[in-house]
């Protein structure tokens, strides 16, 4: 029986996809991975999915799972050869409990990144996991890349808000992990080797994810600054000002927030004049747990001390909801902006926060001596020491004379974050964009137990091939 | 040239015992394991751990990795063969930096944990890793086995506070991997593999820990309560209302409270009369980043709710850092006073906090239908999950008699922990002492899996073999 009518028998021929039915899941959303597939194939349970696995393993057929393809890194995309079958969560897309007591919930792999914040939201409680592709995205795919955003300075990376996972292997066994325990051990960290293995190790299909009680009141701040070494003395400081009520620190380098401004010029920034011309701005959120009078009397403090101190140049406070809305919404508009401004070389880097303006000048330096004119698009999560750095064409470039030099830029880019004890990617994972890159910057040993570690969990590698290592 | 001439030729011939000398390193502290060694080997670098780790593997010798030997699991005592080395990290105890911009530090695996606790509050930061052991444990021990303690609630467990791990491999190479970001997916979670793998795959020699502000202030205070279910509810509301401001909620049962100040009538409840007879006490840590009048504020609102709602029959908040030591202690003198009591039979397990009120009356009664008038000592940190549910002797028992039940009752408390879909290790380990029965409790696939790994990374088996799984 061929492979097709076995993956049919298992899920129903509707739900196995072929010829240009499988478009969508072939190219990845940015459009710079194309591949081919034999089939796609949508599965409705855990059963399902790993008996789906046996087929593929008993025909020696790769797997690429699939969530809500929005990788930035050609994850979720087969290769060229049209060998593998895409094995699509989408249909797992079930809250399966929530235990308000134990503030925990349990969900499948193909849940919405938004419906599961709107479960948690719906019993009263908080899911704090937030990026910019929540309303696409789904939850097994941010375990699978261990997806960042912008609430990691408080609540951390998905992989500090899983408890839980439930896992068909790369034997297509089924591994009931959804344990829902802020302490448990009871032998080797599986559940943390699975999360951010890019689905190369086996498929996530549930998970149990930790719940915190929503903030009683929500206060966001800009502020104009001078240089990004003020930024980080302001961090610091409200760290320790603020403690963990701290949920956000961006940091937006001022003419990238001012060509925002400009390109939609329905948007406004909260200031006049010089500061409204800043070199550098910050949005900071606080969440608290008392009133909204105690976060602006908080920010009040806090921030008028750095003012006082000539840290802060100016700082506008968002004085009700839609003012806060505005504020990250002016943040979460660089990157339509960055598409405005035509192809841009992109970088998700992170630095220790100590390195972090060192790195900027240094890089920006080098950069402009071997690019002159080359634009610098910096921005990102400070209080991760998350950076994403990137570059715009010289006035006076093409854009084809721009991406002819992307891999001197990254190699440059990369290079310097390197030697500044960096990460090449700070929360968007491997994929097939970094594969190599990695080879440059991980020990020999460092990749030769990752082979271990593979070869053992996937001895035929079958599981997304070509993702993270290289076959 | 024999294996202990090799020894002596990397670390020296004074830093190889033999013989008595062995004595402390070759018994556990409880004094439940006593085994036999070739040698002890003190190294004093990560270059001289890998050279002792080579030399072993050259001579087919099993390593055992050893700290400060305050493990409850016998987690670093070698077996009785005599075949093995200890390898002693004690004198690795160098603080290497500290970043205060970028909030880490980056310590050496013999450090005891209250020194890297000073080290921290030298540099105006907090390293929250706090438990019964911190004047003499390392930080080494911590790693290999997860450690909890009293602040997980709020900064989680050791693998939460760790970004970066320098390891000694079980070929004897060196992973420097000693990075010092919040955000960092470039490929398998190699540190929270070693971070709670108890020595069985290689050495951890160094860590990069996060740190956070010091507290502005610190308020505590101690609860009387009715039933569990009660301290759940209050757990629940002050989750809410102080938010991650709670860094401290650990529940204890009446008589066992009650016989701390009977057995050391130098300590005293805070309570009088009625309130001092209760069923249960809660014990809470505020950690403020304003002011004490403000964290005064909070509990006070919260509480005050929580009393007026018959939630709490009593509260008292320690007014000055002298009474709030003395809840504390009182707390911490529980394992002492059940010393006195006799031998006991200890459990660290961790149930859903949803399920915890459930299982306390569920385990307590089959315990009382099986071996009548047995007592029970019941306290912990429930926060967190996580009770140490130990039992002492019926009035009319011997201790021989308890200890002589003392498989049954393991049996009978963790068949009732599996059945609350808990954990019979919250914070303590595996070891030799929950090994076997770690095989009742995992799926053969889990176990399966974690084997796979263990022979990736330690093909020979030589690490700390006979520790976590079964040889």
């Amino acid at each position: 029986m061929s492979v097709l009518k076995q993956l049919q028998d298992i899920v129903g021929a509707a739900q196995v996809l072929t010829g240009e039915a499988m478009d969508p899941y072939v190219v990845d959303w940015r459009g710079r991975y194309r591949g081919q597939a034999l089939a796609v194939v949508r599965p409705a349970s855990t059963q399902e999915v790993a008996d789906v696995v046996k087929v593929c393993v008993s025909n020696k057929t790769p797997i690429v799972p699939s969530g809500g393809n929005t990788s930035l890194c050609g994850g979720a995309t087969p290769d060229d050869t049209g060998r593998a079958v895409v094995v699509c969560l989408a249909r797992l897309n079930k809250v399966r409990a929530i235990d308000t007591d134990n503030d925990t919930m349990t969900v499948e792999a193909g849940c919405i990144l938004q419906a599961v914040q709107e479960a948690a939201r719906g019993a009263d409680r908080l899911f704090p996991l937030s990026l910019a592709a929540e309303g696409s995205c789904t939850i097994g795919g941010n375990l699978a890349t261990n997806a960042g955003g912008t609430q990691v300075l408080r609540y951390g990376n998905t992989r500090d808000l899983a408890l839980g996972l439930e896992v068909v292997t790369a034997e297509g066994e089924i591994w009931h992990g959804l344990r829902g325990l802020r302490k448990d051990n009871t032998g080797y960290d599986l559940r943390d080797l699975f999360i951010g293995s890019e689905g190369t190790l086996g498929i996530i299909t549930a998970a149990t994810l930790k719940l915190y009680p929503l903030p009683v009141a929500q206060r966001t701040a800009m502020l104009a600054l001078n240089t990004m070494e003020d930024a980080i003395t302001v961090l610091s400081r409200a760290r320790a000002g603020f403690g963990a009520s701290l949920t956000g620190f961006e940091v937006m380098m001022g003419p990238v927030l001012q060509a925002v401004v400009r390109l939609f010029p329905q948007q406004r920034l909260p200031f006049e004049g010089a500061s409204a011309q800043s070199p550098w701005f910050a949005l900071l959120e606080l969440s608290d747990s008392e009133s909204a009078e105690h976060a602006q009397g908080r920010f009040e403090a806090v921030l008028g001390a750095a003012i006082e101190d000539g840290l802060v140049t100016d700082a506008a406070i968002a004085e009700n909801i839609a003012q806060s809305k505005a504020m990250w919404h002016l943040r979460e508009s660089i990157p339509l902006a960055e598409a405005e401004l035509g192809k841009s070389i992109k970088h998700d880097v992170s630095i220790p926060i100590s390195s972090i303006g060192r790195f900027v000048q240094v890089t920006n330096a080098a950069l402009q001596k071997r690019f002159p004119g080359i634009q610098h698009i910096v921005f990102g999560h400070l209080g991760d020491g998350n950076l994403h750095y990137n570059v715009a064409r010289a006035p006076n470039q093409t854009e084809q004379e721009l991406l002819a030099s992307q891999y001197d830029v990254y190699q440059l880019v990369h290079d310097s974050v390197h030697a500044h004890a960096g990460s090449i990617s700070a929360e968007h994972g491997v994929g097939q964009l970094k594969r190599d890159e990695l080879t440059r910057y991980k020990s020999e040993l460092e990749l030769k137990l990752m082979k271990q570690i593979k070869t053992a969990l996937d001895p035929q590698g079958l599981m997304n091939p070509g993702k993270v290592l290289q076959a």
